[in-house]
């Protein structure tokens, strides 16, 4: 995506592969100890088999390493309930640019002693030392997960079921994504994946994870009653644990259920978001921005990118975790030109400044987005920028020409 | 507690009371911008209104600013639900000392442009910068609010609640605190108020917040019966919203529900728990640690310290918050004893050192503490926590003499 983790020039490559062990696990507290190569889908099923789970779960987690999640800050698919990693990471053990250890590796919710180093390291993106070893806290894993993907006829009445969700479903929901009618197109074409609901000019995905199925259950019925009879949604499909697949439609004066059937559960469901880029992939050369909004003008870009390129793209597509504000735009075409380049950046960008919003939500800046940091920062914030790196890398040997701009 | 806001020698203090003004609240995102001057409780009814919490809470509300709360990191009571500052900050405005003003003031969820400096400003106790304006992150409203204090036969039953409690009531649970028989005697005795359960060494608050009383209602009642049948607890009340109380007790074979009375409802619970400080103020001199430790080894430094001090300690009672590992312990004489205060330190910060605990969980280091940083931090952290200073403030002209050790 932003060409991080990519050698470019000189680069020597460190791995931290070998470093792949659990250091200790507290089945009471949930704080996981772990070396930095090991890999995220490895640490699930380790804390799972004990009634946990990671705080942070990504498309990429059977092969992305811990330390490589914390040194790019990920986000990823459980951030609306588990919150950012810069508040589940308890401790790092970091290894500077002049080799010094700084062993920070504790295992303690609360630390209110000195300057909390250790997240200047979280997101930097290995630009100021090597992360060798992570704490990290695990909550309790849910022993009920439901998944609802819902039809919308508008903008607008994703962003009401949203606020209605918040309401209803309160400290059950995990999960807040949507994606537009050229992301189901473009999945149903290249993957072949089946629509669970009418066509509809909107999705939405809502994920709900809670200690009691009986009661996350009638959450959901209430909440899936309230949305279908305010038209809100005019279509909805529910997948529990139990692979049980439930059909709501919107009938003539109130919702009606539709058929029970037993189908592939929660995954099935999951797989139409999660599998969006793959089939934008195979749609041609991909434009990829990954951006932070307000809510209320999420979408405008994606429309008014539309208008603006026209038959130059074939597709505008506009998808993310709408929970967290969090746009995935993606504009595919035949092949690469520079003309259509030229049409979405600086565009892109200047409209996102134009929000105050974040040109890289989730991604990191790397080799490059560098460039395009000012659009979201203030010159006084690089300058400062530009000083911890000077403190902390004075030769400039980590992770070179990533994160800050070149000085022009 | 720390002195962190004291004056001491020739400094000139900076009042942001009357930086005042809410200057934004988004009611779908919860997202709240407001001046650093802000009372905390005015900034909670300002949400509440409007259907949301703030993410912190805690005993000096009334008076305490927040921009001061997010100087300090405050913790406080709604931790264990909502997490640190360092996650539900989504972004500050602060003065540094050469007079610059960094504007970071994004409302944003996501944003992975470059490092994130407002971490350098977030627990720094004004040493770094000034604080002037914050963005941050309310969670909805829960709709029902339940307490309830039990009575246990030991710390090891308390743990053993606890991890009962998580897997139980999972995504309700808001607070897990708890007192030993020490604090109660002092409550009782100082304040005059009542022990809502039969008495026993230990006490333990749980507090629950959810979205559908009805439902939060069968888990708590699950999860009594589970821990009054099996002996972890011996005696429980519970309080509601509806200010209805009821108490159980374990009887012959099974555990049984007494009563039910109108009561005061859940604040008459909770002020057992708040107002030990206050009593602990009436007892007579008060040493005071605020300490991070492993959950298992959290009481034993309580009864170590209680053999250690023998008469020479009036009261040796330990309190907290046990959800996030932070003990309160504190220790009572008729009048400050430079012997007594020797018996205490360093043994204390020694025996946290031991454990790899925090010397200061919540309150910081300030004038006080500034000097026992070592036992929870290593000299190459303390090091770079004073290049950093040595960056952002030169002269040192940014509350001085504070959080740092003094050079030796």
């Amino acid at each position: 995506m932003v060409g991080g983790s990519t050698p470019v020039f000189d680069e020597i490559i460190v791995s931290t592969a070998l470093m792949n062990q659990v250091i200790s696990f507290h089945d009471v507290s949930g704080v996981l100890v772990c070396q930095a190569g090991c890999v995220l889908e490895e640490l699930s099923r380790h804390v799972e088999a004990r009634g946990f789970v990671m705080p942070l779960d990504l498309g990429a987690k059977g092969s992305c390493h811990i330390g490589g999640n914390v040194a790019t800050n990920a986000g990823g698919l459980r951030f609306l309930r588990y919150g950012s990693l810069r508040g589940t990471v308890l401790g790092l053990e970091v290894v500077l640019a002049d080799g010094t250890v700084l062993n920070g590796l504790t295992t303690l919710r609360k630390d209110n002693t000195g300057y909390d180093l250790k997240q200047l390291f979280i997101g930097s993106e290995g630009t100021l030392g090597v992360i060798t070893a992570v704490s990290i806290l695990c909550p309790p894993k849910p022993s009920a997960v439901s998944v609802a993907f819902l039809g919308c006829p508008g903008f607008a009445e994703v962003l009401q079921t949203f606020r209605t969700c918040r309401a209803m479903l309160g400290e059950i929901l995990s999960a807040f994504e949507f994606m537009d009618a050229a992301c189901m197109e473009l999945v149903r074409h290249h993957l072949r994946l089946a629509c669970p609901v009418q066509e509809s000019p909107f999705y939405v995905l809502i994920e709900t994870s809670g200690s009691a199925a009986g009661h996350d259950a009638e959450k959901l019925s209430g909440f899936l009653e309230q949305v279908l009879g305010s038209g809100l949604v005019t279509d909805g499909t529910l997948a529990t644990d139990q692979r049980r697949i439930q059909v709501w439609r919107l009938g003539p004066s109130f919702p009606r259920h539709l058929k029970s059937e037993r189908g592939l559960g929660p995954s099935t469901l999951w797989a139409l978001r999660e599998r969006i880029t793959e089939a934008l992939s195979r749609d041609g050369y991909v434009y990829k921005y990954d951006l932070s909004l307000p809510l209320d003008r999420l979408y405008d870009l994606v429309s008014d990118l539309r208008t603006r390129l026209g038959p130059r793209a074939r597709h505008v597509v506009g998808y993310g975790h709408l929970g967290d504000g969090n746009l995935h735009l993606n504009v595919t075409a035949e092949a690469f030109s520079a003309s259509l380049l030229g049409a979405l950046e600086p565009y892109v960008y200047e409209w996102t400044a134009r929000q105050r919003g974040s040109v890289s939500a989730e991604h990191g800046l790397g080799f490059k987005k560098k460039d395009v940091l000012g659009y979201s920062k203030p010159p006084a914030a690089v300058r400062l920028m530009r000083q911890l790196k000077a403190l902390l890398d004075p030769k400039g040997i980590l992770n070179p020409y990533k994160t800050l701009p070149a000085r022009t």
